[in-house]
């Protein structure tokens, strides 16, 4: 075949990037372009049950695989991305966002088409995407259409960010060379200055040199931009102690013997905070500072001995390096920085988590603090992790992950229901990679009901890697905390959740509900309960005002936040 | 009181316009608004299951009592409402789309909050809603906040589109003078330039005396701004034979004897289309044109022949009239009419509409042609009839409601999933209104899916006057007849919906399958199922590929635009 057609093409092209499962609903301006992934042997159409589920899939594939892509229809369906695509763009996810649009013949002619808003005006919707994208193709040239999806495709996957690409329904059928695809996407960074970056090394070196109590700190751009490599050699050449925020946590093999917890500002455990505030050199990577991020921006340690690696530039206390990329900077620095490590530097024993719980009797209820203590024994290496914000997202602070786990947590932009989208996504992509790869998700009920749907397709494609926690506590307990604790606008309609993957008609599964310490030990300590073998519903009755103690106080600087003047 | 809390103000206007149930969902940043609903007597807050479906269900509580009004948090919340609240903006209805923003002191600070892109732009989710709102306010002063409030209920509603309100969370607690309660915001329209609207009517008074043939034909706007009593006045006085479109479906009662049916352009039936397009006069009364409501701009009438009325326009034959707007003029013209009706007008016997099926054996499998032939029979004077975009809305022109009826279909957006939303929202209206009011859905399981957990607020609220009729036809039909008939992307996974109303735990309730002709009969046939005592569904079981005639021809009319060079 010489030629191929457009829509062809921009397929071809994820399957080269090793995307082979596309997210997304069908709608009559996509479905010419749907037809394609058929032809393509090894893809497969994921068919959400809707919209924005299918963007949080996206957005989980791609945390787990480096890019994923989502196709929906103009108006309608796009819009129900909104939210997904925003959350992509906050915490640097690469989503191809693919739209079908009307024909370009329509769009000329400003027909009053069903899904416009009637008033002939077919950019309105990209505009607003403009808002939410690194950057985007409203394509109608044929000509212009291949190099403009493989730039799209390039600024997704260099920036870690969603990317619009509208494509006209009656242009997917055109034919465009095949040769074109010869030619591998350019996905490499542009190199760093070198002389920016040799004054990065020179100068990071020397307060390397200079350090007595120097940590590392990882956090969640370190696993987007692709440099978790980067920071385990960097720790086990220097041995300086290494922590993660919340949002960076399985950024680094929590195994690891230089490994010290997790830092939150204030919130954090109190060894683990003396420790990292009495630092006198902070090598941080990746960092993304919000509010749940920080404990509310309470960092204790001192700005003038802190490096930042960024994506794209670098800070070294009070000096920018603009352009200066971390994921070069810190190869670089990597080649040289065991010379660095100064005679000053006397690795210091790192803080020690707790892991085992204090005794309970088995028929207590269980508790918040029982669980996420003891859920760490019960994780394997290259579990993917899944965690609701709301109290499985500060929960899980206090696990540790073994190692090769992926974390996946929306720290910074918070959208509840976004887990079981994503878990969909990771799920399908753990099945790519390896069946054996068991997907862990941890969810509120409350947040559940927002995206429930979205278990019917990991029944749909039977996704027996799934471990589904739904931690029941009588509607959203991290909003009690923060404000209206009995109010009636906290309280969810019940649910027998138990019934839901009967309802969804799953294949191959088990409903399981647990209420006390010894029902949850015998479930952990059950080898074959640990076999991913299939999709796994487990109750777990918790009481409503329980919660983990980093939330408890977490919501009150947030309320206090809400209400200043 | 003196003096009432900013947010209490804005519940008291709502209140005095009736709007009694609020939508949305709680979130950090709207908590402390929340709490003001409790303080109103009679007032309730949904608690919806998601913001999409809080959004179609305010979008359908609008089209039952003119208004209506969400709460969301900023950015996660918020967005999640775009394709609902662009719905409302392209169909006409008055949502108050009220957005629970981070304090003031917060967004000054810029600071990097969750739920925020992480760049400390606070006001990206404002401007891209601006996009699909007929005005705004992003409040920052709560000294002119009443009277942002004020205008923007007031553009809401006289425009009858969505309005966005950004309330900080901190300035819901300041105080405002009670009294500016006491008088009402003004709802009235502005009045017609009397010029016009006198060479208007004088014009539209000619055109009558001489027409031989002239129609009424009713469309969308007709209802959404009020001008339903308007019309039936004129079919009245005048005799015209009247006709609604698709979308303008229970603009006029049709058990009126000068009803002559649904008219769709090329996919009318053959009967009313030589009826229509015959016509030397057509009186069009708040036309939306759009490709559904129109079997693709397919319309024969000549537009030399037209007098078009509309919220802010009139236009007679190839003149606009900007300003004259179609209340007003439409009661002027009510003042004169009969006399300009002229003698050559004789009014001649409408299209008759076919209500009885031809006999079937009771073991017969259900047909679309059927069931939509024989529901007329079972619809009740006051009932709300909600049709999803599918097989349904198209289905349902060729039934015949009964007087008093609201229709709601989204036929110019067409988001499937819009009416499991809108049902809820609906049926809340409804209670409100009279609890013995049925609300009737039909909706297909392909659709279904998308919004499913809307189902759960309805047995919350105990919505035991609505009907749930599930169209089983295994996947999406109306898209398998525009493209992709035997595509897997057009397949869904199936489900057990009967087994929805237990898993949502509904109180009282009943869950039915039909298959067969005798069994459709055998239910509408019993008394004690159209009493509107518990929350039914009803499967509907229906073979992959039928769908109502006029489906099937407007998919292929689509399919041969979305391909077109």
């Amino acid at each position: 075949m010489s030629e191929i057609t457009l829509g062809r093409y921009i397929f071809e092209r994820l399957h080269q990037l090793k995307i082979d499962t596309i997210f997304g609903l069908p709608g009559d301006f996509n479905l010419s372009l749907l037809d394609k992934i058929y032809e393509i042997e090894g893809m497969r159409w994921a068919g959400n049950a809707n919209e924005l589920n299918a963007g949080y899939a996206a957005d989980g594939y791609a945390r787990v695989k480096g890019i994923s892509a989502v196709v929906s229809t103009f108006g309608v369906g796009e819009l129900s991305l909104t939210n997904a695509i925003a959350g992509s763009f906050a915490e640097h996810c690469a989503v191809l966002n693919i739209v079908g649009l009307p024909s370009v013949n329509a769009q000329a002619k400003q027909l009053l088409l069903h899904h416009t808003l009637g008033n002939g005006d077919f950019t309105v919707f990209h505009r607003m995407f403009k808002n939410i994208s690194q950057t985007s193709a409203f394509i109608a040239d044929i000509n212009t259409a291949p190099q403009e999806i493989d730039r799209c495709i390039r600024d997704a996957y260099i920036y870690q960010r969603p990317v619009y690409v509208g494509l006209p329904s009656n242009l997917v059928d055109l034919l465009v060379p095949s040769s074109l695809l010869e030619t591998p996407i350019e996905l490499s960074l542009k190199p760093n200055d070198p002389e920016a970056q040799e004054e990065v090394i020179e100068t990071v070196e020397k307060l390397i040199k200079e350090a007595h109590n120097p940590i590392i700190l990882v956090d969640a751009c370190a696993s987007r931009h692709n440099c978790k490599r980067e920071v385990a050699k960097l720790v086990d050449i220097t041995q300086f102690p290494v922590f993660t925020t919340p949002m960076g946590k399985s950024g680094i093999n929590e195994s690891h013997p230089r490994f010290g917890g997790v830092y939150v500002g204030s919130l954090s455990r109190p060894d683990v905070k003396a420790f990292v505030e009495n630092a006198d050199l902070v090598l941080s990577i990746g960092a993304l500072l919000s509010d749940f991020n920080t404990g509310s921006f309470s960092y204790g340690y001192k700005t003038k001995n802190v490096v930042e690696f960024h994506s794209d530039y670098t800070k070294i206390r009070q000096a920018t390096f603009p352009g200066v990329q971390m994921k070069e900077a810190l190869n670089k620095l990597l080649e040289t920085v065991e010379n660095a490590v100064g005679p000053n530097y006397i690795p210091a024993p790192v803080p020690q988590q707790k892991l085992i719980n204090s005794p309970a009797a088995p028929d207590a209820l269980l508790t918040q603090e029982y669980l996420w203590t003891k859920v760490s024994s019960w994780f394997k290496e290259g579990d993917i992790i899944i965690t609701e914000t709301g109290t499985s997202a500060f929960g899980i602070v206090q696990s540790r992950f073994p190692n090769n786990t992926i974390g996946i947590s929306q720290v910074l932009w918070g959208s509840i229901g976004y887990t079981v989208g994503a878990t969909c996504g990771a799920a399908m992509a753990a099945q790519e990679i390896d069946p054996s790869k068991r997907v862990v998700l941890f969810v509120g009920d409350g947040s559940l009901q927002l995206t429930v749907q979205e278990i019917s397709t990991l029944c749909k494609w039977e996704c027996n890697n799934t471990y589904l926690y739904v931690l029941n506590n009588d509607g959203y307990t991290i909003e009690r905390l923060i404000h209206g604790q009995n109010a009636g606008y906290n309280d969810i309609q019940p649910w027998n959740n138990l019934q839901l993957l009967p309802l969804f008609n799953a294949k191959d599964y088990e409903c399981i509900r647990v209420a006390t310490v010894g029902e949850l030990n015998e479930l952990f300590a059950n080898p074959a309960f640990a076999v991913p073998d299939k999709i796994r519903m487990i109750e777990v009755m918790l009481a409503r005002m329980d919660a983990p103690a980093n939330l408890v106080a977490q919501a009150k600087l947030s309320e206090r936040t809400n209400a200043q003047m």
